[in-house]
């Protein structure tokens, strides 16, 4: 799955070694890069805002510069206060972490204009990849799979029959003016096409006055499928697996696991090794994660996070691979120093996302914690910078900790999970611990046949089952 | 590695499967297995002394007894107290840690009398392996390599040179009536063997009336290093590779690792044969360990513990098997499931003992926990019955936690361990992460090469090496 770069110039490089890594994070993750930047003997600068300046992070960082008062927009969003810290501290590099500026290209470019390494791949990659247009044309350059549909309208009943043969039944026939559901129809052979497909233009005329409509594929029970790639600057890529992240709730991932409990050995590495390719044509490096959607055998990219990944850690329990280090080492210049061959993966690997909210209505809950204990023991991770006593701001996103368990096998993760569910305690501030103690005993998680849009109903129907 | 059973009936056997299992222990190794019942499905019981009563085993427990006040021999050890205890509650399987009664073949009898299963060894095995005298018999008869020495006493120079020469240099005259180093002398060469001879024998009728010295070779540097062996009912042996406990205080363990840093591969797999071979022959299931002494490539056994281990853990991090899990599928009838050829290790895992005592003087502290916080992120597992609030009752032994750490390699392993031990906040009782702390910092430690002499005076000088 290795190799080298041949359409590159020859690498004339020393790898640099830093000394010292601004996190322009907070919360778990800005933990995270410290633990690891600590574990290289790299110093770390944290940054906070006036909301953060008791955060776990600031407190274990060997230095802090308060970049200015929430909401973010006014510290981990302003650019310059990034780069003023980075400059006054010395520090050879920023780890973006997710969120905030991780993906933001003008950020990288200032970064590296500032002769300081942005943790992660080139910034023209950051910029291709978020605009969704140009990511999907270059990942159908790249050779990624991708929802078939029309190359725009369908005019004719014809045309509808002859693309929908060749796409696959179900279609979906979607207004191209439209939106929230009027002119989009549902066709599951060639007797309801015409129907459908006649409607969709009626309602799409009427509702956005163009009648325009344009087929694709329609997936019922897609999953979220998304594999890990890791590439360094020479040419070597490897995937990592993938992680099955389709428990989500108004498209947030709720609970992620890895490997995915629908996928054969034969599609893991078939997604893998196109994951692999794309990465390669791409001349992307650093982490990179492909999301796809999934179903009955087929693959349909949806976009590329050219950062880390939140549930970045289930990869890590299978693999064993430190992820936010092969970032730093990934940036310093040095070779992956392994190939595809040499990736095991070992056991199976679940994280609950744990949130500061109303278990049921989803209210933010931000508050003051009282006690606080983490479960422990064996195949037991727990991200977060949650301590007794600590301020949970309102001002961010509401996830405060993530529990990640590993098992040998996915039957043994998930009795530990819920194991380890039943030991954590947090107190002073309303959580989410209360649903996933609820989600792993739902027999439809537990058998694995879940899909995207299973745990919504399982959520607002408050049903044991879906 | 693992052969079908030869010399034992055949088993017609339908494995049991527990239900209840009574944990006859506290602390952090009660909390460890109750979270392997949980996992596995198995409901709990705990038992508790008066000052116990508020331990996290026993606040988790399904149910619990109280089965008397401090100290431990009106309670933890009162078989009687126990066994009324699990016929009360319905246990179907006794499960004792290590430590109290884990060792005491009479309680495994009456377990096993009062038809509960005693999960652990054969009585009989038990018995002959507590006894010094009649387990080394059985380990030269199952083929383990002890110190080689005179059989008896020494009565002339002649046999005195002949049996150094045999056995090689250094050796140890020893009174076969003394003890404290009395009648004790080491002799590097036949230059000096007739004189250390004549002195030890004086010495020794001067000090016990009793001039008869035995011989055997002199261990100047050992090492300790045992090896975890592992057996079902059913004849298949695998041994988990070994663990290096030479970091001793006292004869106390205060930090394990595995692998070893000073054995190779072909050594490694040469004792772990051996173990396996020995067990086998012994007829010995469920987990053991056999320990030995280590010197410039010879091993020679000490003794064979029939429980589970403080250390235990290090071992669980490089193979990812659940230790406890498997002593209770073994006790269940299970067969293992798994030959030595599956075995697989991975990484390099330390184990760090934290007591509360002064870190200097090793005064225990009991007290009432203030904050408490217990470090996380990946590789790094606690297993601790600690919270804050809890009183630590002076009755018992000092040891409220362990940190176990795994990484990747040694190097990654100590870098992660160091990052653990710095986050981790026990306020209220002293306790000795400092000495941890100074240790892993050492450069004898950090260059893997020490030996059990070392650390009684890395403790004793205040010295930061050795």
């Amino acid at each position: 799955m290795s190799s080298p770069a041949q359409d590159r110039p020859p690498v004339a490089f020393e790898p640099t070694r830093f000394e010292k890594v601004l996190i322009a994070n907070r919360g778990e993750i800005a933990l995270r890069i410290l633990r690891a930047c600590r574990e290289m003997g790299i110093r770390t600068v944290a940054v906070h805002s006036t909301a953060d300046a008791e955060a776990m992070h600031v407190r274990l960082a060997d230095e802090s510069v308060c970049i200015g008062p929430p909401p973010a927009r006014d510290s981990y969003l302003n650019k310059a206060a990034l780069l003023a810290a980075a400059t006054i501290t010395g520090a050879d590099a920023v780890h973006p972490g997710y969120g905030f500026l991780s993906e933001n290209a003008d950020f990288a470019e200032m970064v590296q204009d500032h002769h300081i390494t942005f943790i992660g791949p080139p910034a023209k990659l950051i910029r291709s990849m978020g605009d969704k247009i140009a990511a999907k044309q270059a990942a159908v350059s790249a050779g990624l799979p991708v929802v078939p549909g029309s190359d725009g309208a369908v005019g004719t009943e014809e045309e509808a029959l002859d693309l929908a043969a060749a796409i696959g039944y179900p279609v979906l026939i979607k207004a191209t003016a439209g939106g929230g559901g009027r002119g989009m129809k549902v066709a599951t052979g060639p007797d309801d096409l015409i129907e459908a497909w006649q409607t969709a233009r009626t309602e799409a005329l009427a509702a956005f006055g163009n009648g325009e409509v344009y087929m694709e594929k329609y997936l019922a029970h897609p999953r979220h499928i998304e594999v890990q790639v890791l590439a360094d600057m020479h040419g070597t890529v490897v995937h990592l697996g993938e992680r099955d992240c389709s428990l989500q709730r108004k498209h947030q991932k709720v609970l992620e696991e890895a490997p995915s409990p629908a996928l054969t050995d034969e599609q893991r590495a078939r997604i893998g090794a196109i994951a692999c390719e794309a990465t390669r044509q791409l001349g992307y490096y650093n982490a990179g994660t492909m999301e796809f959607l999934y179903e009955n055998g087929g693959f349909y990219f949806i976009e590329m996070n050219t950062r880390l990944q939140v549930e970045h850690p289930v990869t890590e329990m299978i693999t064993t691979l430190d992820l936010v280090k092969e970032q730093i080492r990934v940036a310093q210049g040095e070779p992956l120093g392994y190939a595809q061959g040499d990736i095991r993966v070992h056991g199976h690997a679940i994280e609950c996302r744990i949130n500061a909210e109303n278990p049921v209505t989803f209210t933010p809950s931000p508050g003051t914690l009282g006690r606080y204990h983490a479960p422990g023991g064996m195949g037991v991770r727990v991200e977060s910078g949650l301590y007794t006593g600590l301020r949970v701001p309102p001002h961010y996103d509401s996830m405060i900790a993530k529990l990640v368990v590993h098992g040998a096998n996915r039957t043994e993760c998930l009795m530990r999970l819920r194991r380890a569910l039943g030991e954590y305690v947090i107190e002073g501030v309303e959580t989410t611990i209360p649903l996933h103690q609820r989600l792993v005993q739902a027999p439809r998680f537990v058998s694995g046949d879940y899909d995207i849009r299973w745990l919504e109903g399982f959520v607002t129907e408050d049903q044991d089952d879906g």
